[in-house]
C-alpha cells in the first residue's frame, strides 16, 4: 500500500539523539518527568516556548502559553471556553477534517468561507459578517493549509485581523505546518501580525518534533490563558511532563531546528517528486496546490462528476490511499477533489502510487 | 511546606529501570514511540491491558479497552458521549473535586448520594431512583476513595449494581487506587461483579507508575469503546505512543507489580505514621479513616462550626496544607471535614504536620 493519507511526518525525521536525551532526564530528572507537574506545562517549557515564539515575531512570555496534547487539544478546549450548542463557528473550505470533527463535538453551526489560491477570500468573510453572522470564532491555518498547501497572503492576514477586530470576532490560528517552509518568501503569522489579542494561535511540536510524545500549545492573551487552564487542569490535568522535558532538551541542544532542517530538505524533494508525477499523470486533467511547506498538495479534477470519497475503496484495491475532498468540508462539497500528502511514500512510491491514483480516477 | 494535600506518587516509587527500558524502547522502536499509533491505543498495549485485566477477575479483550491520558480524560470522554448540558449525574458525598470539576465542564446537574464508613449507601440511592431521579450515570470510586479512604463493601457493591440494572443507569468505577492495598481483605471491583455491562471502568498508570507520563484506560462493551474512540479521536487524537511502550515494558518485565510492592509498604508505614500523629493530637477531637489501602485518610471534626475552607490560608502560613472538605462536595458542604493525603511526607513530617493542623484546627 502506497499512502498519501494520514499527514505524517516521515520517521526517518525522529533524531536518534532523542534516545540519549531521554535517558538523561530519566536520570536525572526522574522525580520531575514521571511526576504531575503544573496544569499549564513545566515553567521552564513555558518560558522556552514563549522565548520561541518571540523570536519568531510573536512575543510572548510563560503566562501566555498554555501546553496541550497536540495542536487539536488546543482547539477542543478553546471549543470548551467559547462555544455552546448550535453556536456559530466559520471556517476555511477546505479545511482540516480533524478541526471539523471537534467542532461537530461540540454541536457547532459551521459556516464555509470561500477559498481560493491565495487562501480565505476576505470579501467573502467580509459579505458574510456584514449580513449579520456572527461567528464564535473564526478558525484557519493561514500557511502550507490543510488540506490545500495554500498560504494565505499577507494582504489577505491584515484584512482578515482588520474584520476579526472591527466584529470582535476571534481568529483561532492553526499554525500546524507553518515552520516547515521549503521555498518561496516567509510570511508572517496572523499572530505576529495581531494588534489586539484577537488571535489564539495553536502550535504543536507533531510535525517537527514528533506526533507520538503528543506535545503542542496555545498562545493568547492571559486572560484566554486562565480560561483554557480551568478546563485543561478537568480535561486531562495537564500533559506529559516527560514529553515536556524531552523537547525542551531537544530545543536547548539546537535539535528541533536540525530536524526542521532535515524535514524540509526530505519535504522539497517529495514535493518535487509529487509534481513531476501529477504532470506526468494529470496534466490537462487537474489542478493542483504547488505547495512551498509543509505535507500537501490538493487535487482538484476537471471531471466534477469523479466522486473521489467513492472511488477510495477502489484506491485501495489498487494499492494506493488518499483522503477523499469530501472529509475536509462541513458540507460534503469536493467530491471532485482529493487529498494528497507526499511526506511518508519514497520517490519510486511517489510515482507509482500517483499513476495508479490517475488509473484510478481518470480512467 | 509540609504538604497533605496533592495526591502525589512518592518521588522514590519511580523505578530506575525505567531509564533503561525508555533507552531500549527509543534505540529499538523509535520510528513507533514518536509517531501516531492507532486512536484507541497501540494494539498490543490494548491487549496487555486486557489481559491485565483478565488476570483481576475482569474478563476483557482489546475491543474493550481505549487507552486516554490519565483516568480523569476517560471521564471527560464518558461526559462528552453521554451528557448534554443539565443532564443530571449522581456522585458519592465526598467525591474527587477532579470529577466534580469535570462534570460542571459539561454542565451537569449533580446529585449527592449519602455515605457512610461503608461507602456509597444503596438504600438512599434506591429512594433517589425511585423518587424518580434518573441520571445519565453514576460515579463512584469504590475502592480506597477520594477523599475519604473508604472502601464500598461487597454487599453494597452486588446492591448498586442490581439498581443500576434495574434502572438501567451505567456506572462509570473510578478505580485509580484499587491496586494500593495495603491491609485488610479484597473486595472485587464492581467491574467484575458486573453482569450487564452497565460498568465503565476508569483505571489509571498514574498512581502505580507515573501521572507525568498521562496513561489511563477505559474499560468498557465494545459499543461504548467505539462511541469513546470517536470522541478521543475529536479530544486529543491519541494518547502518547512513548508512554504506552513505555508501561507495555515495564509491565512485561514485571516492574509494575515491584513498583505496587514498594508504593504499598511505604504507604502502610506512613498511614501507621498519620494515624498515630492523628490520636496524639486530634485523639477525642475528631473521627478519620483508617484506610487499607490508597493515599487518603479523611478527617471530619466534632466541632462543626469549624471551617476548614477559611483556615487553610492560616495552615500554609503554619507550614502544613491539606484540602479542606467543601472541595469534595458540589454543595461545598464538609466544612468541618478535611483530606489528608500521605503519599509524600516523610516520619519527622507527618507528626510534625499532624502538630501543626491540629494548632490551626483546634485551637
Amino acid at each position: 500500500m502506497i499512502s498519501f493519507a494520514g499527514g505524517f511526518p516521515h520517521p526517518s525525521w525522529f533524531l536518534p539523539e532523542v534516545e540519549e536525551i531521554t535517558a538523561e532526564i530519566l536520570h536525572s530528572k526522574r522525580s520531575v518527568a514521571l511526576q504531575y507537574g503544573p496544569v499549564p506545562g513545566l515553567t521552564d517549557f513555558r518560558e522556552f516556548v514563549a522565548e520561541r515564539m518571540t523570536g519568531q515575531g510573536m512575543p510572548a512570555a510563560a503566562e501566555n502559553i498554555l501546553i496541550t496534547s497536540g495542536a487539536l487539544q488546543g482547539l477542543d478546549l478553546v471549543c470548551k471556553v467559547l462555544l455552546d450548542a448550535g453556536d456559530l463557528v466559520m471556517v476555511e473550505s477546505p479545511t482540516y477534517l480533524g478541526a471539523l470533527a471537534t467542532l461537530n463535538n461540540y454541536e457547532a453551526e459551521i459556516a464555509d468561507v470561500p477559498c481560493d489560491e491565495s487562501g480565505l477570500i476576505p470579501e467573502a468573510l467580509e459579505a458574510m459578517l456584514a449580513g449579520g453572522k456572527r461567528p464564535k470564532f473564526i478558525y484557519t491555518i493561514p500557511t502550507f493549509q490543510n488540506p490545500s498547501g495554500r498560504v494565505l497572503d499577507r494582504n489577505r492576514r491584515l484584512k482578515l485581523l482588520e474584520l476579526a477586530g472591527t466584529y470582535g470576532v476571534p481568529v483561532v490560528e492553526d499554525s500546524a505546518y507553518a515552520e516547515l517552509r521549503f521555498g518561496g518568501e516567509d510570511v508572517p503569522t496572523l499572530k505576529s501580525l495581531d494588534k489586539n489579542q484577537s488571535v489564539i494561535f495553536l502550535g504543536t511540536f507533531s510535525k517537527i518534533f514528533s506526533p507520538g510524545i503528543r506535545l503542542g500549545w496555545v498562545a493568547a492573551g492571559p486572560e484566554m490563558i486562565e480560561h483554557l487552564i480551568l478546563f485543561k487542569q478537568a480535561t486531562d490535568q495537564m500533559s506529559s511532563s516527560l514529553s515536556q522535558l524531552m523537547v525542551y532538551e531537544a530545543g536547548k541542544q539546537g535539535l528541533l531546528e536540525k530536524q526542521i532542517a532535515l524535514s524540509c530538505d526530505q519535504l522539497r524533494q517529495k514535493r518535487d517528486w509529487t509534481m513531476a508525477a501529477l504532470d506526468r499523470h494529470f496534466g490537462g486533467r487537474a489542478t493542483w496546490t504547488v505547495s512551498e511547506g509543509g505535507f500537501f498538495t490538493w487535487v482538484e479534477l476537471y471531471d466534477r462528476s469523479v466522486d473521489t470519497f467513492a472511488r477510495l475503496p477502489h484506491a485501495i484495491a489498487s494499492g494506493v490511499a488518499y483522503v477523499a475532498g469530501p472529509s475536509f468540508y462541513a458540507n460534503r462539497n469536493g467530491g471532485h477533489c482529493l487529498r494528497i500528502c507526499y511526506s511518508l511514500p519514497e520517490e519510486y512510491e511517489i510515482g507509482e502510487g500517483i499513476k495508479r491514483l490517475a488509473k484510478v480516477l481518470l480512467e
